[in-house]
């Protein structure tokens, strides 16, 4: 008998990180549980990205994951947001490294293309998508919706060898 | 009598991250210690910045600072690297912060301002003013002597309002 397998997948953000956990037995997915971990910008920046930390920190123990999957991307044209983007992305993926788990990195497009079907997907298919794949998940934001499609997309690929992902551009190098 | 405040420089880079603690007791600066934390760039992402999470703890731990200061910075032409950096850069502030430390940020241009007098130094006009200032400062790379400039430009400028920096442009708005 195939063992169930818990994955949390991390959209992640400075205002708002998106996060979802679920099952996979097999090539049944089922879906765990979600939510959005936000940071108070009134704060200073290192209080912000505390709080994210403390948020993933409890989602983290709440759930006890097996793996972890997060989205790759920047904004390309502009800096600023692109640094802000990165110092949430970087809390998001040193808490579940620092309880050991493995955390893979996707693109976007190749999250897209394994949940709605094709690479230039809008929010509204992939909302839509997660509910075909899954009747009974909830979401209480589109980062949350982003966090369970980027954890189906480890499921579906991670038995794939990372190699060949990478050559096909959907890993960084 | 002043009080000796004890502040750490942090300089952010995923493959190497400078830092610097130095002594403050009214306008006198002295030099503690400074080093490098580096990341093993074959290990994954997650890996690489628990890396920089442990070293940036241990020198905590042993330095016991009472502030912090981070440069604030990005590569404006090219999202990946904004990105990597921004990644780094969100440990090295959340660290301090998860002791309960305040981290303040400041503008490339103030801190070679401050320790040089203008605001496009070189590398080795810094060095050479970072041991003018504190002669007996010893650093191993280029970003510990930064991470030290970051820490003079923080003795300088911590109690000068920060309505006023912001308006000078020297912290983020």
């Amino acid at each position: 008998m195939d063992h169930a397998i818990r994955i949390l997948g991390i959209d992640p953000g400075l205002r708002r990180t998106g996060w979802g956990v679920i099952e996979t037995i097999g090539n049944r997915l089922s879906f765990v549980s979600s939510g959005t971990v936000t940071s108070d910008n009134r704060r200073d920046l290192a209080d912000r990205l505390r709080q994210l930390h403390d948020g993933l920190k409890e989602v983290i123990d709440r759930h006890d994951p097996d793996e972890t999957a997060v989205e790759l991307t920047f904004v390309n044209k502009d800096a600023g947001a692109t640094l802000k983007l990165g110092q949430a992305r970087g809390v998001a993926m040193l808490v579940p490294a620092l309880y050991g788990l493995n955390v893979c990195e996707y693109a976007p497009n190749l999250v897209k293309k394994t949940v709605v079907g094709t690479g230039h997907a809008e929010k509204e298919q992939i909302r839509t998508m997660v509910k075909v794949l899954m009747p009974k998940a909830t979401f209480n934001s589109d980062d949350a919706a982003d966090a369970l499609a980027i954890a189906i997309c480890h499921a579906q690929h991670r038995n794939v060898p990372a190699a060949r992902l990478r050559q096909a551009g959907a890993l960084p190098s």
